[in-house]
């Protein structure tokens, strides 16, 4: 990969030339959200740069249409599919490079280049699609394992259907927050003494509020409803990838969820970081997921045993006196099933997937003691303390504390990331 | 109420002078989908009607919105809250009257009137709202406790939860069609043999394609993330109802659904009526719920027990051979939990809530035994034949079976009910 004349790219940054990540920014100056690039340190403010004279002669893929990036979301330009994505990110690889044979368009035009590279710093981040439904797997195997063997002990850990379908649940858009906002504690009913009978229940702030570090997957192309998607064309379906952090009020879960799963105790935030990592920039660091010996439906089989991401992912908690320790360091490959396969299923029986929605992976968790995605499991399901910084604990978050989770594949100097996917609980409100 | 001087208002229509049910329409003529409300066997157009020189004057609370009817879905009306929706029926109301104090708006101004005025047959009816989220609860008592039995046995019916808090799931905004869309049998995964071990699915279509007869609920007013809607205010946030049918999978659900809760099984297609009856034409049928012995958390606990409705409704199959047989009578009243409740639940985490948001009743059942709202019921879980016109059976739905739910109430001639929410069963794809 080449380098790029863009000042400040440290070998370091997420953001290299290998990944060109989209997002939807606004500034000061333009308060209108709308799409940019990360490069380095920098932006690149793409509806600046569909202001030069020729665009659509540098971006043939978007001769009809213009405007697309001065659009508050990026579903449009991800509805055009992959292989217009492929060319679009080429093209502004070039545009980037050193050597990049449209000089004249970037590198030496400092008129647009002063307006459309502008510090990271000083643009403000925007949830980059509109979210038709959010749906939240369970594909990652040692968490499921970890959490079946505390609610259900070991012979009983997974359920029958686990290694036959990918489980999910569908979650709330309206949820899904961009890194940065804050959370607030939810309220909730909560059952404190579980063995009592008759169950009484009390309402008040989650004291069981935890984190689930997952890899969130942003649709490009919509099916007809009625029509199942195959799962070796989901590909062509899926427009690029985050990082997610599905808040979870583990106390409040626990008492609601049956018969009909999860609600209040997930949908009152879930996180993901700002850039969406396009498809094409994750396919070098392909590797194979968690080895599945049951035999599968033919809708799941896969042409390709690569079908997950060796993302190298981490957990800091800052407590509120600012001391940060990483409490999970995993990647992204222990999931066993791959986002094809989730598509798939999800689309079985003819489910309307659109442009924009967002599939959740499920907890991520390897199988070492520091690899575990959840602070559910990191406390063997709160009766271990989990050591911070300067003998500090936790079992589960306090108010104040701020969650960060990172992801990163890659060389030096050829990094490819999402940047940061953070928010800080707040003290519940006042009922 | 006065009577209308629109033609053809028959005493037995659903859509009298004292309903005024929004929907959204496209004509021939006028592709564009927009705003009308239903009158007898007509509909008002209402972009039509807000070309009328003062408008405005007619309409005040309008005052800033004179194309809001020309908008492809109800969702900035619904947004403009209670009040308004309120005036703006109560002009509508007056405006069609017999005896209008605006007779020079349309009942004496032909041009217009031939203009805005069309029959229900001509019109093309679309999904009335923009559906950012769709929830779907389980209030309906005796169904859940029908089911309940059926699954688990009489003692352990319902679970220690049910009547603690409205319990319910996320269900998927893309699912939501309106009445007359087609339904394709969804394919899933299935586990003929729920005896053997191991367990071993096969793929393939549903054999036991159900409906579920529920009310539904468009949110008007939203909250901000983090605050809770308080039950007392909920109906400030509530837009109107619909008919909902929730066609559920059984065979699909039963082997998905632990632990997360329904899946496939649900979201292929759920069918709403396609008028929303405003909140302000129900008030007068509202009556007592079930009552529940267990004493409510504080956010859960109304100022009046008359937090339901009354509303007749009713379930017609229709062979694909065309013969009919009404299969299900009961009342909306049926319910444990009010909508109110639902909301002051669903936001208590501090969950956000959207205009055009839908939340379902879950399924209406009442008492006796042509009161149930699902085939799941009625066959005892799918034991016992559903005996229909002409010693035809079910014990679920066949390719080519049309559903149609009817809601009404209040005297001839001052009806408020729903129009059909219908749909028919195509056969599965091949896969
Ligand atoms: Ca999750
Ligand atoms: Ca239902
Ligand atoms: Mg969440
Ligand atoms: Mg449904
Ligand atoms: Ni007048």
């Amino acid at each position: 990969m080449a380098s790029s004349w863009v000042p400040d790219v440290s070998p370091e940054s997420p953001f290299s030339l290998a990944n060109i990540p989209f997002g939807i920014i606004s500034t000061r100056d333009d308060p209108a959200p709308r799409a940019a690039v990360a490069i380095g340190s920098q932006v690149l403010d793409l509806k600046v740069l569909s202001s030069y004279p020729t665009f659509a002669g540098v971006f043939p893929a978007l001769e009809k249409h213009e405007s697309i990036f001065s659009e508050p979301t990026l579903n449009a330009f991800a509805a055009l599919g992959r292989a217009t994505h492929r060319d679009v990110r080429k093209t502004i690889q070039n545009l980037l490079s050193a050597d990049t044979s449209h000089p004249e368009v970037l590198r030496d035009n400092a008129e647009l280049r002063g307006r459309a590279l502008l510090s990271q710093r000083s643009v403000k981040m925007h949830l980059p699609m509109n979210i038709g439904d959010y749906t939240d797997f369970y594909a990652g195997y040692h968490h499921a394992h970890a959490v079946g063997v505390m609610f259900r002990g070991p012979q009983n850990a997974l359920q029958s259907n686990y290694t036959h379908l990918p489980v999910g649940y569908h979650g709330r858009s309206s949820s899904i927050v961009v890194s940065g906002t804050p959370i607030s504690r939810p309220n909730g009913q909560i059952l404190l003494d579980t063995a009592a009978e008759p169950k009484q229940p009390i309402t008040g702030p989650s004291r069981h509020l935890d984190i689930e570090l997952e890899l969130g997957c942003f649709l490009a192309k919509p099916n007809e409803m009625g029509s199942p998607i195959k799962v070796t064309e989901a590909e062509e379906h899926i427009f690029g990838y985050v990082l997610l952090n599905d808040w979870s009020a583990r106390d409040i879960q626990t008492w609601e969820y049956v018969p009909l799963g999860p609600f209040n105790g997930k949908n009152f935030a879930s996180t993901i970081s700002p850039w969406v990592v396009l498809a094409d920039a994750l396919e070098r660091f392909r590797t194979k997921g968690i080895e599945n010996k049951t035999p599968l439906q033919g809708y799941l089989k896969e042409s390709s045993e690569y079908a997950v991401f060796d993302i190298d992912l981490e957990v800091d908690i800052e407590t509120p006196e600012g001391d940060t320790t990483t409490i999970c360091t995993t990647s992204s490959k222990h999931l066993l099933w791959s986002f094809p396969q989730m598509i798939a299923h999800h689309s079985l029986g003819g489910c309307h997937m659109r442009t924009g929605d967002l599939l959740g992976s499920g907890t991520i968790s390897g199988t070492g003691p520091r690899e575990r995605g959840s602070l559910l499991e990191m406390s063997e399901g709160g009766k271990k303390d989990v050591m911070l910084y300067g003998m500090d604990v936790r079992r589960f978050l306090k108010d104040g504390d701020r969650i960060t989770m990172r992801g990163v594949c890659g060389k030096l100097g050829e990094r490819v990331g999402f940047g940061e996917c953070a928010g800080r609980v707040q003290g519940a409100v006042q009922l």
